[in-house]
Parts: C-alpha cells; structure tokens; sequence
C-alpha cells in the first residue's frame, strides 16, 4: 500500500491521540522497570534484529527501489541502506547501551535541613519522548535503545523514505520488549507517513514530555517554531580553533589539521579558523600547505592573504557558514579579546577551541567562551557523546536549558526532590 | 505621565530590541565578573533600597492611588503596598543571597577518557533572563538579586499597576550596580506598561535565553502559549496527602492538617486528602473535627460521607481542583496503587505525600509518584526553596525539562562541556 492510499484510510488525529494514550500508560510502566529488565529487553531486541537480518535487507530493498523510483540522491540512498556490517552494528549499539548504567532512581545532594526533614534529588525518566528523524533507519533501534534504558516511553515518527525497514525494526523492538515482560508499546513507531502526524506529535502536550527532532536545520528550526511540546535542539555547529600567540606551533598545527580534515560532514568539524597576529607567519604556511595537500579550499580575511598567497578572499558571509565541505575560513585577530569577540558574535555556541601554552589564556577562555564544548588543546572533534564517555547520544544539543552539548541517557532524565520526614510539619 | 500617554512615543518593537542587545552585551560582562563584585552590588542595592525607603514610599503611594482610582481589590492593593517592614525584607532579601554560594564556575566530573583528554563540566549561566510579574513590587528587587548572582541580566516586566514602585527600585538597583563598577544594564526594567512590550519580550530569541513569569496560571498559559524563548513554568497546584494503611495515626493527623490549615493560598497546600480504607474510620473523625475546628470546608466520596457525616459530596470536578482556599476533598481509596493511580490521573506533578511507616510503601511512592517533590510523614507545605536550602527562589517549576521544583541559583545556571587536552586529535 503506497503512503498516499494509506493516509486516506487514517483519521490522524484520532490515530496520534491512540498513540499518545498508549504511550503514558507505558510510560509509567517503564519508570518503574529493573534495570535488569530493561537490559534484557536491549538484548532480546538485539538478537530479534540479528535473527531478523535478511528479512529486514528485504524490506530496507523496498525503500531503496522507491527511494531510486523518486529520484533520490545517491547520498541520501547510501543513508538509507543497510548492510549486514550496518545491522551488525545496530545490534551492538543496543548491547552496549546494555551495559550502561541506569540513571533512573539515583539519589542525590541528601541532606538534613535545620527544620529535621531529608531533603534530596532523585533522578527520573522525563516520560515520553517524540523522536523525528530522516532517512536513517539505524536511528530507530539507537533511539528505542536510549529511551528505554533510561525509563521513557518512545513515540518513533522516521522518514518515509525508510518506512519499510522502520516497521520491520519495530517489530524486532516490540518483540524483545515482550520477550522481557514489558509492554510493546513503550516504543511505538508511526505507522503513518502523512505528515499531519507530525503536527499532531509536536503539539500533544499531554502526552508528549519532549520532541527531540534529529535531522538537517531545516527540519529542526521548523519543528522548533511549531511545537508546544518543549524541544531538544541540535542545530548548526559553526566551530572554531583560536591559535593563540602562547601556542605550541606542532600541537596547533596537529589539532588544527585534525579538526577540519578528519571529517568534513559532522557538526564539530571547525569552520573557522582564528589565529593570532604574533604568530601567524610561523603557523599559517605549515597550516595551509597541509590543508591544500588535502584539497581543503581556503578562503582569508586580508592579512591572511598576505602570508598565504593565492587564497579566496573570505567575505562576512564566510563568517557565518557552516560549510560541512573542504572550505574553511581563516582571520588573523590582535589578540585572544577578539577572538572571543569574533566566536561570540559569529559563533553557533556548539563547539570552540584554545590552543595556548598559556594557563591564564586557556582559564580566561573556558570559562568566558559559551559554548556547549569548550576546549583547550584538543580537536573539536571530540565533542561527540562517545569520545565524552556517555556511551551513546540522542544528539548534540545546542540549547542551554536542561541538556547542553552530547546528550545521552543522563539528559533524557530530570530530577525531582525528594523528602523524607517523621510528621514533621511547616511552622 | 500616564501609562497610555507614555505609548504614544515609543515604538515598542524599536524599543524592545535596544533593551535585547544591551542585556545580551551585559550578560557577557556579568557572566565574567567576580563573586566579590556581584556580592558588593547586591549588598550597594540594599543599601540603596534602605536610603531611598521615604522616596520610595511616595512613588508607590501614586501606585496605590492610582491603583484605588481603578478599582483593585484590597488584596491587590494589599500586595501592591510597600510598607517600612516590606522594604527592609527587600533589602534582607538581597543581603541573603550575597551570602548564598556562588555557583558560576564550579566544575564537575572531570574524568580522563581513553583517548588522552581531560572532560568535565562547568556550571554557567545562562544568559539574558526575562522575568515577567504582577502586581507585587518586591519581586523586582528579588529577582534582579537572584539573576546577577547567577551571573546572567535580566529584563524584568512588572505590572502597570506598579509602574512607579518598580522604576524607583529600578534606580536603587542601577545605583548598586554602578558603585560595585558593573554595567547597569544587568538589571534593565521595562518603562513602557504597552502590553505590546510582553510579546516582544517572549519572541526576541536573539536576546533572551529563557522567560520565567510570575503570576496566576492565565498569565502562565498565555505566556506559554505566546513564546518562542524557552519559559520555566510554574503552573498550579493539586496536591495530595495519601494517609497509608500503615500510617501512624498521630503524624498523619499532624501532617494532613498542617499541609491544609498552615497557608490555603499557596501552591504547596494540600487540596486532596487521600486515606486508605482500612484506616479511614481511625483517621478520617480526628482530621474532620481539626478541620472544621479551622472552618475548612470539607467534600468526601461517597465511602468518607459514610464516616464523616454531613458534608458535601464531591463531584469529578473536585478532585482537578486547585481551590487556594479552606476547602478539601476527601477520597477513600482501596490501597496505595489506587492512591498512585488518582494522583497520576488528577495531580499537577508538583508535590505528594505518603504517610506511611511501611519502608516498602514510602520507596515505592517516592520512585513512582511523577511530581516535582514527593515527601514521606511530611507537610507538603515544605516544598518551597529556603525550606530546601536553596536560599532563595525564582519560581516552583511544574515543567519537566531543566529545573524542576523550586528554582534557585543553580536552576538559573546551565553546565557546559569543558575539555583539556596537549595537542590530542581524533583518529
């Protein structure tokens, strides 16, 4: 059944308000579950998807045929396969969420208050949580994984495009879910690919706790400006590495190579690069003879096109780019003051980076520049929820309320206070 | 010059935005100044408060006169009014939190990864916070003390009923300010009562970071409803005392009476008693003749009208209602998971209680009971931030995301990402 025969049969809002029902209801169900059973689940949905792997290659064929029938890219096509490397790696994900720890019911800041009461936090689930997300089907076991292993109830709405693999990995989710004793539905994905399901997820309001969208700005920024539910943000990242005139030449040169070359795609890739005047003539040539050699375009402000000769020059739309591309741009600054000056105005507060030998700069620099990762002598591509050692991530937030920067399972709870008395009453 | 005469000059979006880019440009300088400076400023605005107690007083006798000539209510007027005794309490207020620990800067898990580099987090502020409010006057000096000690601005909008009140507190905050050499801008309060200022306020993402309003729940909602910054909420209360079969009769007496009859106008005052069957007809004679005693008026279930002879019966609507006001509803219940279930179904996640002295009853309420403060043998007339020793309070967050609870200084706060490395690159 096509997606446009299927919308026609489909009362949506009737259907999201079913969807939301059931999802509370689990919802509470999942808070209270064992962390053992919780774990089993991640298991048995892991070995589900393994003992599932050529049936869920025969639906993800499918989606491939009608993604080539649209005319899709052959990026967003390599997106939606899965390959048996790719399945294997599904499974896995789920494992080692397994083998976090759970951060539901944790106990924190316990103190006794001059009135004799107990007063502390406890951490909990945040409830139900609305996942959008594009054409990667691999998204739907990561984010069923994080969500249950943290407590909540998951409402899934994937792309169109993977409609087929998505159902296929639902049932494989709802499966080891039964096999563990807990209810199916604390992961529902939607069976729906009329986007007025989407509308009506982001304004259940009592029924949805958090939207997390994951996918390009455009979808982000759209779902951000019609949603009442509240939204977990991952935006842009426009990065930038600042050599200080403090710095050591060889680590500036390594960490500034790194974070623009390793990958160009990612959101802690660095944009712009940001040096100091007093040594710019030693650092520049090595820098931009490494970039040319690995086909990185370089556009400069006009003192950087005096050292390096030949280059674009960079215009105030430079500035601003998030290229996700081999181009970066490049100023020349006097001194740290406007570099911060430079990363506070044209900076995305995602991800921004020292590199200085000197302990006062580094210090002035961590604690003044706000972004969600702020480092010191170290590529920006470790703002990345694994290399921070939270195990998994739903996404990099670039909010500042609740979450801000790699979120795992930790952001995905909230804390609630707790207080123990003994008839202790308010005088 | 009147309120209305006054909008005839000013373009408010014009207006709006100039108050936007000076508080994000302040909240740079705040977010980097000293705990010695900000503790100096509060204790200058104190001072400032106290030397200007006669001036003051005049000005808000024009808002009380005017207030009278509009017809408010005495308890509007009542809250509108600065006595000698409110405005030292304003002051003692501002001394109180110099004295609270500052928590910009502080750093937390700092842990080495496997890849070489150091990552922790520190606790930031978070910006430009705007702060709308009625009629009470106090919150400007409150709130503008509770925001530059977190380190952000702050954009406050009091009610036009206050007008004159809140500019004249306004300048003793600048005076403070200015003496401890920080930018008065850190505390800017709105000059223009146009309505029309509250909605740019709420939209203008550029400059303002998050909203807290203060006030009825109508404001709330239609704040909410309105805004495009992310709004800490403080909603409305349903709370509940759940008297367990294993209750010591004499806390629960103790506890149900104090959570009611302490203060009925407040959020953190019970409006639903829940008893357990088996213990109803011990509890349910004490409590009724200790709250007729007070004149509160009692509404029972069908089972608690058989015990407690001569009161109302409650209807549906009882148990949704927040009454602020010497009426309780009363509800039998089979066992504690039909107590869960009712606050689950009727409850505003803000605060409940168990009075149990069964161990397995009191961690099972506090795990699964969904609310911002869940208490054991305790008055839920606790939930309240100096009581928790938070020191102060902005609001009682009924949101989940963030701050939930009261919200102090840290809830004003946000924690980055901080990473230190020697030159470490990904592979």
């Amino acid at each position: 059944m096509s997606a446009e025969a299927e919308t026609l049969h489909i009362d949506i809002p009737e259907y999201m308000h079913k969807v939301g029902v059931r999802a509370r209801a689990a919802a509470r169900e999942i808070a209270r579950a064992g962390t053992g059973n919780k774990d089993a689940a991640l298991i048995a949905i892991a070995a589900a998807i393994e003992a599932g792997a050529d049936e869920l290659k025969t639906e993800n064929d499918k989606d491939l045929a009608a993604g080539r029938q649209h005319g899709l890219d052959a990026a967003l096509l390599d997106r939606l396969e899965l390959t048996d490397a790719r399945i294997a790696a599904m499974a896995e994900g789920l494992r080692e969420i397994a083998l976090l720890p759970d951060p539901v019911g944790s106990i924190s800041d316990m103190n006794h208050r001059p009135s004799g009461i107990q007063v502390g936090r406890m951490r909990v689930p945040l409830g139900v949580i609305g996942i959008i997300y594009e054409s990667r089907p691999n998204v739907t076991a990561d984010a069923a994984g994080l969500c249950l292993k943290s407590g909540n109830a998951a409402i899934l709405r994937g792309g169109s495009e993977a409609m087929h693999s998505n159902q296929a990995i639902a049932r494989y989710i709802h499966q080891g879910l039964t096999a563990a004793g807990l209810p199916a539905d604390v992961v529902q994905v939607v069976e729906t690919t009329d986007r007025a399901a989407v509308g009506e997820l982001i304004r259940m309001q009592e029924y949805v706790d958090v939207i997390v969208p994951r996918g390009g700005k455009g979808l982000i920024e759209r779902i951000s400006a019609e949603a009442r539910v509240p939204v977990i943000k991952h935006l842009h990242g426009v990065c930038h590495t600042y050599i200080d005139d403090m710095a050591d030449v060889d680590k500036a040169v390594r960490v500034a190579v790194n974070a623009k070359t390793q990958r160009y795609g990612t959101c802690n890739t660095m944009e712009t690069l940001l040096v100091h005047r007093d040594i710019a003539a030693r650092v520049l040539p090595r820098l931009a003879a490494d970039y040319l050699a690995a086909g990185v375009e370089l556009r400069g402000c006009e003192a950087t096109q005096k050292i390096v000769a030949g280059i674009t020059a960079a215009t105030e739309a430079d500035w601003e780019e998030e290229y996700l591309a081999p181009i970066l741009a490049i100023r020349i600054v006097d001194d740290m003051d406007a570099a911060m000056d430079h990363i506070a105005r044209y900076g995305s507060d995602h991800t921004d980076v020292i590199v200085t030998e000197s302990l006062p700069r580094a210090n002035r620099f961590l604690h003044e520049v706000d972004s969600s990762s702020v480092m010191v002598n170290a590529s920006s591509r470790f703002a990345d929820g694994f290399e921070y050692g939270l195990g998994a991530e739903i996404g990099i937030s670039t909010d500042k309320l609740h979450a801000r920067g790699p979120v795992g399972l930790e952001g995905l709870t909230t804390l609630k206070y707790i207080v123990i008395g003994d008839g202790h009453i308010r005088t």
